[in-house]
C-alpha cells in the first residue's frame, strides 16, 4: 500500500503542470489534459487546484543542518518513508510539489510548494512535515504565501487581442525539468499610477512574452499583505536559455522601472518527486 | 486547578478580539461584548486592556533551536505545562496571546503578544518565559514594543463623516483564525509635512478601508523611539483574500509613497491557544 | 566584603543619573547631587565621569548562547559572583552600568555601558568580563564607542536663550527605570551644510524638546570615525509615552531629513544592577 | 589508476585557460592551444566547453564548518580521495575547477566552477560532492548559475574596429595564479535604454580594456532570471595590480553609472587543483 | 630560541609604524627610523615593506567560536606558541601585525594585517594560521586585500604646495596604541568625474587634514576589483579625540558626498603583539 503510493507520488509529481495565469495567461485545459493522463486518484483535485482561483500557494525553501549527517544512514534512510507518510496523511487537503535547489541556490537545499483551499490545512501539513526527522533538521530560509485570483490586466474586455494571443498558444516543449520562482514587489509609485497607466505598461510587458509561451509555463500568486512581496511568479521550463531571454525581454520594458524586488531570491531548481528529494539530500541513494 | 486553567486559556485565547483603532477606528463595545461572553475571570481586564489607551503591547517572534528536538519526548511534553504555569503566574499583570507562524513565516515558529499597563511587568513575564525549557530553546527573531494612544487623525472633530463611517460598522465575519502583523515606518518627509497635509492623506487612506470593516479587525500601536518602527499594525481576519484586497487598496493611496518600512517582516500566523502552540512545536501532539 | 560590594553595586547602579548634554543640555549639578547622595565611595568618580568631557563611553549589547543553559544551575549561580568580582577589580578605572534588554530587544539579552578616561582600560574590563563563564557564553551583537565633548551648537554664545531654557529646567520625574539608546548618523549633505545652517536646524530641533526636560534625561557621545555612527544618544526615563512623544517631535523637524541612521538598533531596556541582570539571565533567581 | 587521475587532475586544473568573451572578446584558439598541450584525455571537452556557447557555468563558494576539525586527521586525510573520486565519476558530464579563497575572501574557504552542457548533470555532481565527508561539513555561501552566449555588443557587424582589436591580441602573461569573480547586475534604467545607446556605452567601456588583454583573461556568463545577477564576470591573471587598474578604468566609464551590483561579493582566489584545495583546508598537508 | 622570538615579536610589533600615504602623504623616513631602532633582524624588510609600492596588505578580522572555551586551559595555553611558531615559519615572506578588537568592535575579537610582496605567500600564511587550534576556532568576519601604489592626487607635480605641507610635518605624538581601519568605496559618479575635478576635491579634502599630521599616522591600500571596496584606509593614533575631529573634518568636505561606503565596518582596535592577542583571547593570562 505504502510502496504503491510512493511510486504514485514519484510519478505524479514529475507530471506536474502549472497552467499559467502570469502575464495574463489563462488556464490551459489542454495542458492539464496532457498531464492528468498519468495522474491517478488525485487527478481531479490537482487539475482543479491548478486552474481555480481563491486557493493558496505556500512556497518554502529549506536548508538541512549539517548535524543531520551525524545520524546513521539507516536513520536517514527511514526519513524518506516518514516524509511520504506525512504527505499521504494530508493528501485530501493539500497538494505538495517538491524541488531540489541544492547546487543551484545558495540559501536552500530544497523547496516545497503546497497548494490548499484552506491555508490552515497547508500550515497543518507544514507542521507535521517539520516534525519528521528530516524536517527537524531542516531550517526554513524563505516562506511566501500567495493566493490565486482571476486575471487583473490582460482580460478579454480590457485587452482582447493580447488576451486572444495568450490563450491561442500553449506550452509544447518537453516535460519541464526546471522551475524558477521569482518574488516580485512593485514600488509605491507603481501602485499610485492609474489603472489605465498600469494596463498600458502590462500590455507592453506582455507582448514580448508571447514568443515564449511554447517554452515556458507560468503561474501567478498574489501576496500583498501576506508576505513581503506583491507577487510570487512561478515558472517551469526545459529550456533555460529561452527563459533567460524571456527575463531579459521583461527587463527591457518600462514596468521594470517599478520593481522594488525582482527575485532576491531567484530560486532555481529541478522539479523532483518528494521521495527523490529526501533521498538525495539524505545521502542514501 | 491547573487543568482548569489550561482549558480556560485554550478557549479564552481563541476568543481574542482586537478592537481596532487603526485607520482611525474606535473600540467597538459590541465586538468586545461578543468575545467576552466566553471569557471568564479575566474578562474585565481583557476588555479593558483592548480598549484603553496608555498600555503597552510587546510583540516577539521566536524560532526554536533544532537541538530542542534532541530532548526526549517526555521532556518536551512537560514543556506545555511549564509554559502554562508561567502564564498563570503573571496573569494579574499581563495578557498573553499566542500565534503559530511556522509554515507561514520564514523567520519564526511562533509569536507572542503581551499586553501590560507597566512595561516592566511584560519584561518580567518575557524573562520567566525565556527561562522555561521551551523558552531556553527559542531564539527571539523580532521584538517590537508599542503603546496604545487615542486617535490622532480621523477624530470626531477633525474628520467627522469618516469617523462616523468607521464607528457605524463592525466586524461581522466568522471568528478570525488568522493574524497579520505589519510594522510601519514613515519617512522623514512624511513627518515634516504639516498636520493638515497628513490629515488629508490619512482621509484618502481611510476611505477605501471602510469596505473591509466587516472582514478585518485592526489595532494600532505607536512605537516611535521604542523600536525601529513608528507603528505596529495588527490585523485579525478569517478572509485572507479580503485582507489582500485591503492591503492592495492601501498600496494605491499617496500615503504609501511615504513608507520607509511596510512589513519586513510581514508576520502571517494562525491564532492559537498558547498550549496548542507549544504542543504543536514540541511534536508531542 | 564581597557581599557588601554586591549590595553597594546593586544599589548604586540603580541610582545612576545621566546628566544630559544631548540637544545641547549641559550637565546638571543639581541632578547629580540628587543621585550621589545614595552613592558611596565611588561617588566622586561617578559624578565626574558623568559631567566631564573627554572620557569614553563604550556600549555593548550581548546575546546569551543557548548552550549556557546546558550548564548546571550551580555553575550558573556562580556566574553572578564571578562577574561582580571582575567589576570590582576594575572599579578604579571604569564605571560599569548594566541593562536588561531581553523581552524588549530582538538582538540582545543585556547591555553594558562602560565609562573610562582611557579607552584601553575599558577594553581591559571588556576582555576580563568576556573571559568569565557568563561572558564566554555571551555573543556581542552591537558595540559602539563614543567620546564626550563640550556642547557644539546650543552654547551660551551662539544660542543664549535656548541655552538658558535648557539649563533652567531639570529632570523631576520618578527614578527612571527605562533606558533607550539610539545611534545617530547624519548624511554627507548635513555635514556639508554651513555651521550656521546646522546651528539653525539644531535650534529648531531643540525647541520642542524643552517640554520633555522634566521627563527624560539625555546624554550624548560623539562617535565619528570610532564606530559606524556619528552619535550615540542615550536616554533614561520612567515615562515611555512622554519619550515616544519626544521622539515624534524630533521626527517632525527638518534635521530628521538628514538622518542616514536613527536607531537600527533602537535599544530599549530596563536599568538594572549588573548582579540582577546576570542572575535573571542565568535563570537562578 | 586513481593516483594517475589524481596527478592528472592536479596538473590539468592548473592549466585551465578561460578564453575570454567578456567585454566582447571572442574565444582564442591560440590560448586554448597553449593550455591543451598539457591536458590529456579530456582535452577536447575542455577546449570545447570553454569556447562553445549554450553551456552552463555554476559557481559555488563554500565555508567549512568548524566542527570539521573535530574529526581525526585520518578521516580528514581520506576526504581528498573521496572528493577526487566524485570528480572522476562525473568527468564525462562536467568539468570542475577549484579555487582556494580562504585568506582572501571573508565569506568562503573555497570555490568550485562547474561547466556542463546540461545543468542537471552539474546539479548531480554538486549533490554527490555535498554528500562527501568534506561536502557535508561545507556550507554553500554563494551559488550563481550562468549560460554562455555569443557576443551581444562588440560584434564584427556592429563594431568592427573594436572587434578586430579584441581578437588581434591575446593573453601573453605568465600562467595565471589568481582568479576574480565579479557578479554584475545592471539597473532597470540600463535595460530600458535603446540597443544603440547600450552599444555606444559598451564601446566606451571596451576601449580602455584593450590594454589589459595581455595581462588578464576574461570570460562572461549570462544569468538574468537564473540568479540574482545579470552577469558573472570571471577573470584570471597573474598581475593583480594590472587587474586593479583594469577595474579602475571600468569604474570611470558611464556604464558604471548603471550598476545595481558590481561585486558583492568580489571573489578573489588562487587557482588550485581540487585535491590541493581539499588537502589544504583539511589541515593534513 | 623560541622564547627569544616570542619576546622579539612582542616588542617589535608594538613598534610598528605605518608611514602614511593616505591623503597624499608620502612615506616618512624619519618616522621609520624611529621605529626601526627597536626592531631587529627583520628591520630592513619592515621598513621597506611599509614604504614600498606594489606590495599587498591583507586585513582579516576574526571572531572566536564560543566552543573554543570548552577546551581545557592547558590546550588554550598551547595556542600561543603554536601561533607564534606559524608566524616564525613565514617571517621571510610576510609581515604580520595583530590587533585586539574585542570590546571595541561587535563583529570581531581580533584583526590581522599581513604584508607581502607576493599575495600567494600571504594566503599561505593565512591558511597555516587557520589550521592552528586557535585558527580552527576563529571565524573570519571581514577580509580585505589591497595594494600599495604611488600617490595619485597630491603629487609634487600636480599640487606642489600641499605636497610640501604633507611632507614637512611628521607624527610626533606618543607611540600609538590604537588603530582604526576604514574601508572606502567611492560612487560611480565620483569615478566618472574628470581627473581635474577629482584632484580639486582631494585638495579640499587634504587641507583640513594637515593639522592632524602630528597626531595620526595614515596608510592607504588600493582595492578596486580585489575586494568590495576601493580603498582600505589605515590609521594609528594615541589621541582618539583628535582622530574623531579629523574624521569630522573629512565629513565636511564635498568629497564625502561621493562615498558609497565609509566604514561599515569601522574597525577600532588596540595594537598588540600577536602573542598577547592570542593569550588574552585564550583566557590564560
Amino acid at each position: 500500500m505504502k510502496s504503491k503510493l510512493k511510486t504514485n507520488y514519484m510519478a505524479a509529481t514529475v507530471m506536474l503542470v502549472a497552467a499559467g495565469s502570469m502575464f495574463g495567461t489563462v488556464a490551459y485545459a489542454q495542458e492539464m489534459g496532457e498531464s492528468t493522463e498519468m495522474q491517478m486518484d488525485q487527478e481531479i483535485e490537482r487539475s482543479k487546484i491548478l486552474t481555480d482561483t481563491g486557493f493558496f500557494g505556500v512556497f518554502a525553501t529549506y536548508k538541512l543542518n549539517s548535524d543531520y549527517y551525524q545520524k546513521g544512514s539507516a536513520e536517514r534512510r527511514g526519513a524518506v518513508d516518514e516524509v511520504l507518510s506525512v504527505v499521504e496523511d494530508h493528501m485530501d487537503n493539500v497538494l505538495v510539489d517538491a524541488y531540489l535547489t541544492r547546487g543551484l541556490s545558495a540559501k536552500s537545499d530544497y523547496m516545497l510548494r503546497v497548494h490548499a483551499y484552506d491555508l490552515q490545512t497547508a500550515q497543518d501539513f507544514m507542521n507535521d512535515f517539520s516534525n519528521t526527522r528530516f524536517g527537524m533538521h531542516s531550517e526554513v530560509t524563505e516562506n511566501l504565501t500567495g493566493i490565486t485570483k482571476s486575471l487583473n490586466y490582460i482580460t478579454k474586455e480590457e485587452s482582447s487581442d493580447l488576451n486572444a494571443a495568450l490563450t491561442s498558444t500553449s506550452y509544447s516543449g518537453e516535460e519541464p525539468r526546471y522551475s524558477i520562482v521569482v518574488p516580485v514587489k512593485k514600488s509605491a509609485e507603481w501602485w499610485n499610477m492609474s489603472e489605465e497607466e498600469r494596463l498600458e505598461e502590462m500590455e507592453t510587458h506582455t507582448e514580448p512574452t508571447l514568443a515564449y509561451l511554447p517554452n515556458v509555463k507560468r503561474k501567478l500568486y498574489h501576496s500583498t499583505g501576506l508576505a513581503d512581496t506583491d507577487f510570487i511568479t512561478y515558472f517551469e521550463t526545459n529550456d533555460l536559455e529561452a527563459f533567460n531571454n524571456l527575463m531579459l525581454s521583461l527587463a527591457q520594458v518600462p514596468e521594470n522601472l517599478h520593481h522594488d524586488r525582482w527575485g532576491d531570491p531567484t530560486i532555481l531548481s529541478t522539479i523532483q518527486p518528494i521521495g527523490n528529494v529526501v533521498e538525495t539530500l539524505s545521502a542514501v541513494k
